[in-house]
């Protein structure tokens, strides 16, 4: 249980979001990681539609997550993740291939997966019925669905992205899990459905997502 | 000079493409990187057309830029910067706020920026003339404008985004240089353009970008 108010790790995360999102945002990677290092973590918990004022100086779009460790801030899921990896063997090998591996799968769920899953969810739910929205839907999933054979080719032999589960893992199953969302990319590929489900059978990955939405739970507006 | 046939570190970049790509190809990034931090690397030269047999091996989506390391590879350019700039605390400091500010920031670039600039591109030069793509334009550059205010807005008051010159703004430059080729962002926004203009200056740059189109005019195909 590594929520403890007096953890010198902070990490800031919205009271409550809509439900469409219960899951998908990003401070649920930080808990992950932080449940599986065992890293216990304070919240600092913000409201997703009045930011604290100065709040860009931490995050400079106003989004979450942030993380302080200490007096030091970082802010971008990934490099708070790399951080955290960096206390912990067990999320990121400290050297030879194994590191090569995890850090390579790693920057490639941020930089060649996660751009089409982006726009993946901004064509299906922020631009949902414009004119253009659906006309590039197909080629939208074509070339996602590319960019996913190569993540399914070599998860076909292992369980994870880079032999033992690591923070490689943590960003790529919750990538494919915002590709889940908006299409039927995931569930129509067996080799990355299970992945999935593998990454959603560890306990770790349960606590996360439970204490993301029971943040949520205890702060639901009265409105909704 | 740290092109070195014998080098430890061998670079797998592109033989030739055409020239509207030329100095956006992200070997380029690692060139830089290494010339940054005086690191001799040989080069492995490939053809974008006719890829090796079982390159995928190497490069899950048999692109470039991969790095081999003696016996350990690397794919992913954002990857092999992390690694080069662990060999040298002037591309990434070891500790505290200013590795926090490095970090941050390089993967700012890699998942906060570059995923509007992969969609400008596909918009600009592969999607160009479609339908959706005219329509999408408007609405792509708003939301890339609104990407680059925190940028620009961290970048008011200093020259590189985290204190001394680092990987962030190796990576950052180099995601702007590829919004300038589609877009008048970059050129609009005197900070953004100062500040690439800054990059370009450096002489590390200079000879990274120099190797690059070295290659390409050794190996022009002579239909060309």
């Amino acid at each position: 249980m590594p929520i403890d108010p007096n953890a010198p790790l902070v990490l800031t995360a919205y009271r409550w979001v809509p439900s469409f999102v219960h899951g998908l945002v990003r401070d649920v990677r930080v808990r992950w990681a932080c449940e599986e290092a065992g890293l216990a973590y304070a919240e600092d918990l913000i409201d997703v539609r009045h930011k604290p004022d100065g709040y860009e100086a931490v995050q400079p779009w106003k989004q979450v997550p942030a993380l302080r460790d200490g007096d030091v801030r970082y802010f971008e899921s990934g490099a708070i993740l790399l951080h955290i990896a960096e206390k912990d063997a067990r999320l990121l090998p400290p050297a030879g291939q194994a590191r090569a591996d995890t850090m390579s799968w790693f920057i490639a769920a941020l930089n060649s997966v996660d751009p089409g899953a982006i726009e993946l969810n901004n064509v299906n739910f922020f631009s949902r019925g414009q004119d253009w929205a659906e006309q590039r839907m197909p080629s939208l999933i074509e070339g996602l669905a590319k960019k996913l054979e190569p993540v399914a080719h070599r998860l076909a032999q292992r369980d994870w992205l880079a032999g033992e589960f690591s923070i490689a893992d943590v960003l790529m199953i919750h990538v494919l899990m915002a590709i889940d969302s908006a299409s039927d990319l995931i569930s129509s590929q067996p080799t990355l459905a299970a992945y999935v489900e593998r990454g959603k059978a560890r306990p770790a990955w349960q606590q996360a997502l439970a204490d993301q939405l029971a943040a949520f739970e205890r702060n639901t507006p009265k409105e909704n």
